[in-house]
């Protein structure tokens, strides 16, 4: 019996980090801008959830402007739970599974992750005097994007290191602690506000319609664990994502689990679909997706036996929120819109189909 | 980034696999023998839940007898969950994790999913005729014990082929079919009536009383997913267990999962803190075991920070199940109840603890 990686893991590993780095240097830049000019603080009446719902069922998903994208997902909804009907599902196989960045919240200019993982490596720089010779450092800290680009490997070494070492009890706090004090470099909100509203109000309706809501990730699930309970209603151990390297240990007469540079497994791309069958065993009968990186996890999902809906987030609103898709070097949407057009995959326009994009601020509420 | 196996996880599987085949030819044994005499059917009158209950609480874990162990499993209960107590754990902290072969069923003469792997290799031997010339498949079939044991490289490759390159759908209905029709070699019972009674009980206590409970095997969690919600009411995403490797691809218009030879994830041992805290998120409070392979679960467990329950079943009860413990090839009790003795864990015999093994046979129920 062979013990071997999976041939395919490094590589797909390597383009999603890939992915992340090209957008590191992206907020880089875009913090460094904000040092200097104040973006506008978005306009809280523009994004008060049913100020602009319309049409049929006006009570749910208020901030869903009625279209399409709506009526496919009340029609679902209404197919899979009228009993009798021969579009019922029973409620244990009403599984529903949700990318996170870029679906349930935002992912601009860089997945809100990898700005944890870098201002962990700058926490780390202290202790670590040689980053001081390493030209990625320099590059980093000078927000210097082409020197930065050429030297992407040294950095992700670095962001390795200054993410492994210690417990997963000790990292946890860490998230926990960067959460309350971090804010987003051109929206200047907490991120755990950056979670798309109208989404917000999707996941209630499916678990009030009986549904088990999953999230399915390329980010750690150790990182989102930490706050989708609070911010979704999603227990921790309903998120799946990429698998850290981890080791059991007995230290101080306690045992701990220690992570290490590098992953066992990646959940992007057709690393979802695995990472769905070993954590929940059931094909979904609902995805949500917003980039190439969910291509297989919806295309799991609608070839599925049963009925199926399968949905991908725009983004088309560089005003409310951000544009990019075909070109995007980071979360590009481009195979998976050809599938969609080809599939009848549900294409959901955040310009269009949400009346708002994020919650009220939390700072608005309380006055 | 490093992206490497896990230098330990190929010896853990060859450990957890060595332990596995040596059991394979007490069975082809035990096997051979049942063809011959027809082992005596378990008077279903001795094992009647609530026969032997007595003492306090009578009408809770009725087929517990009264004794230290079931006082200190009631005494965890009413701690936990005495709201206001400096003991008391809210519920969403309330996980509780079972091993599962020899925890909440039996597993001798070899635990039940490499008989059915067996069965597996015999049915595939028509489309292998190279197997013909295989000693171990001789062997194997002939219950030739010395000549098997010589061979288990051989059998392990064969084992590794007949149950791979299908889907995960054609192996899940293979799972199926075989646990409808096979029958354990000496009991003459189906697999999923050797569920222990007093286990079932405990579940259902643990439940009522809002725990969280899981499954942590070092079997696959794809066989214990097809009848672990119809025998132990737990669903299929709580089962944890060892992960066999998997690709995505489409086939005949569908995405489908297709098995390979080898496991990505080996949930024995010290496996089994790095698969409770991917899959869960939480350290767990109540963890219940019977082997070395659970030792690492259970210590886990017993140094987490609040309160904790650590349990192991000891096989002391030939007469009724069987009876095995720090000299067994098959899923050793020696190091674990060593660290058992020292910190002070449960060890709950079977012969004085549990007034019965088995449910009523479903036989005797419909009569």
């Amino acid at each position: 019996m062979q013990f071997e990686t999976n041939g395919s893991a490094p590589r797909r590993l390597h383009h999603l980090l890939t992915r992340w780095i090209i957008g590191a240097w992206i907020v880089a830049m875009m913090a460094a801008c904000a040092n200097q000019t104040t973006a506008p603080v978005p306009d809280a009446s523009r994004n008060t959830p049913a100020a602009y719902a319309t049409g049929s069922s006006a009570s749910v998903l208020p901030s869903w402007r009625d279209g399409s994208a709506r009526h496919a997902i009340l029609t679902f909804i209404a197919n899979v739970t009228r009993e009798g009907s021969a579009t019922f599902v029973p409620p244990e196989a009403r599984i529903a599974v949700f990318d996170n960045d870029g679906t349930l919240w935002s992912e601009q200019p860089a997945p809100f992750q990898l700005l944890f993982m870098i201002d962990r490596l700058k926490a780390a720089a202290p202790a670590h005097p040689e980053w001081q010779r390493s030209s990625a450092f320099r590059a980093l800290m000078a927000h210097d994007v082409s020197a930065l680009s050429e030297h992407r490997k040294e950095l992700l070494q670095m962001l390795s290191v200054a993410n492994s070492s210690m417990t997963t009890d000790e990292y946890d706090q860490s998230i926990r602690s960067w959460l309350t004090s971090a804010t987003h470099p051109t929206l200047h909100r907490p991120y755990t506000e950056l979670v798309y509203q109208p989404q917000l109000e999707l996941l209630d309706l499916l678990r009030a319609n009986g549904f088990q809501v999953w999230i399915v990730s390329g980010g750690t699930a150790e990182f989102m664990r930490t706050w989708v309970t609070e911010a979704y209603g999603i227990p921790p151990d309903r998120v799946v994502g990429t698998q850290e390297k981890l080791t059991y240990e007995m230290r101080n007469g306690k045992g701990v689990l220690v992570r290490h540079p590098g992953f066992d497994f990646v959940d992007d791309g057709a690393g979802k679909p695995v990472g769905i069958f070993r954590a929940i065993g059931r094909r979904p009968i609902l995805a949500f997706g917003n980039s190439d990186g969910d291509r297989e996890m919806l295309e799991y999902t609608a070839t599925g036996p049963g009925p199926s809906l399968a949905l991908l987030v725009h983004h088309d609103d560089a005003e409310r929120e951000f544009a990019y898709d075909r070109k995007s070097s980071l979360a590009r949407l481009d195979k998976a819109w050809n599938e969609a057009v080809e599939r009848g995959w549900v294409v959901v326009s955040m310009k269009r189909d949400w009346a708002a994009i994020y919650p009220m601020p939390k700072s608005a509420l309380a006055k």
